[in-house]
């Protein structure tokens, strides 16, 4: 379980093609309270473009400023996914800035295909995780020793929390909003965006890729 | 009824105070669509600080560059909420943007407390509209001739869509996918991001204030 928390840096992750709802769901709610600042990293501080719709969020710290301790570690670190993680996960600097980071942060979290950047860089093996449903195998053929899960909304196992596609970023912020600041402030931040998120882990109808939402 | 689309340029608005997810929701389903053209318009291109979270977006044009017709007006006007609006809502150029671009457009949606602009440009006379809950009856006071409907996840009227607070948005643009590219292609859509949207534009428990969404 998450312990509760009360203050805390959330370090989150930019590379080129990164999918914009996997960064943007999560830091808005998390952004919400008032005990979590972020800070957007990248390999080189600046505008960094997204995978779609013309999007560009800036970063202002570099993977060196943190690993030559010109910056703090991040108490949380936030990867998302995104057509660029096909590249990344060839990526020497991004994989050793994960894999010198993740696992000193409380919780390192993941959207998407955000996964394979942490399966990629060695640091969840042996531990339970998700991922994207469209791009699973690609993502689990980046490491044999990550317990994979296929069928579920988010998995938390040890300190590390993955999500599944896109939108299942924003109910995994709850999930830790709610494991961190407890269920009354997690339900607040909710209201407050409006938004009834998906409470079960293990319900994940997108698991089935013939499941047509109803729109 | 919006009309089936081949091809559309949506102009997404964005302010200083921009609520990030009013944004992205929309942004990251309409992007998914090929049909769709994203364009991000402020008052002077560049970098634009939104109300939380560290986030900072591009503008690569101007309201002056759509003004001067150096560039297309967009098919389709998007305008993000957040706290910048309680600024904007007394900002000539903007208004004057609004006003100019929002009549022409074939869809002029908003997201939450972006309504307001709407209002306060005095385009939405005389047509149905929704906001933000918390803060709606500041929204409404931007405008007694627009007809205000507290209940709604989201409101279609005329060439007007808009939707309640921030996560909202998400709802409103599955809703317009399917109304101009089909109901299988919307499902598609939501289905690549792992998305299920609410599908009644009626049901909006957010009304309630006191509703405590289950986390």
């Amino acid at each position: 379980m998450a312990e509760a928390i009360r203050q805390v840096t959330l370090g989150v992750l930019l590379f080129p093609g990164f999918e914009p709802l996997d960064v943007i769901g999560p830091v808005e709610l998390f952004a919400c309270a008032a005990e979590v600042s972020i800070v957007f990293i990248s390999e080189r501080p600046g505008s960094i473009p997204a995978s779609k719709g013309s999007v560009q969020l800036i970063a202002s710290t570099s993977f060196d400023d943190i690993l030559s301790e010109k910056q703090p570690v991040p108490d949380w670190l936030l990867v998302p996914g995104g057509v660029g993680t096909r590249m990344e996960v060839k990526n020497p600097s991004i994989l050793q800035f994960v894999s010198a980071v993740g696992p000193k942060a409380s919780l390192c979290m993941s959207v998407c295909t955000g996964t394979a950047l942490l399966a990629a860089s060695g640091i969840l093996d042996g531990f339970k995780a998700t991922s994207n449903k469209r791009a699973f195998d690609w993502v689990a053929s980046n490491s044999d020793k990550v317990k994979w899960e296929r069928q579920a909304r988010w998995v938390h196992d040890g300190n590390f929390v993955t999500s599944s596609g896109v939108s299942a970023g924003m109910d995994m912020a709850v999930y830790v909003l709610k494991a961190t600041l407890g269920e009354e402030r997690a339900s607040e931040i909710a209201a407050y965006v409006e938004y009834l998120p998906a409470t079960d882990a293990a319900a994940d109808p997108f698991a089935d890729l013939s499941f047509k939402p109803k729109v």
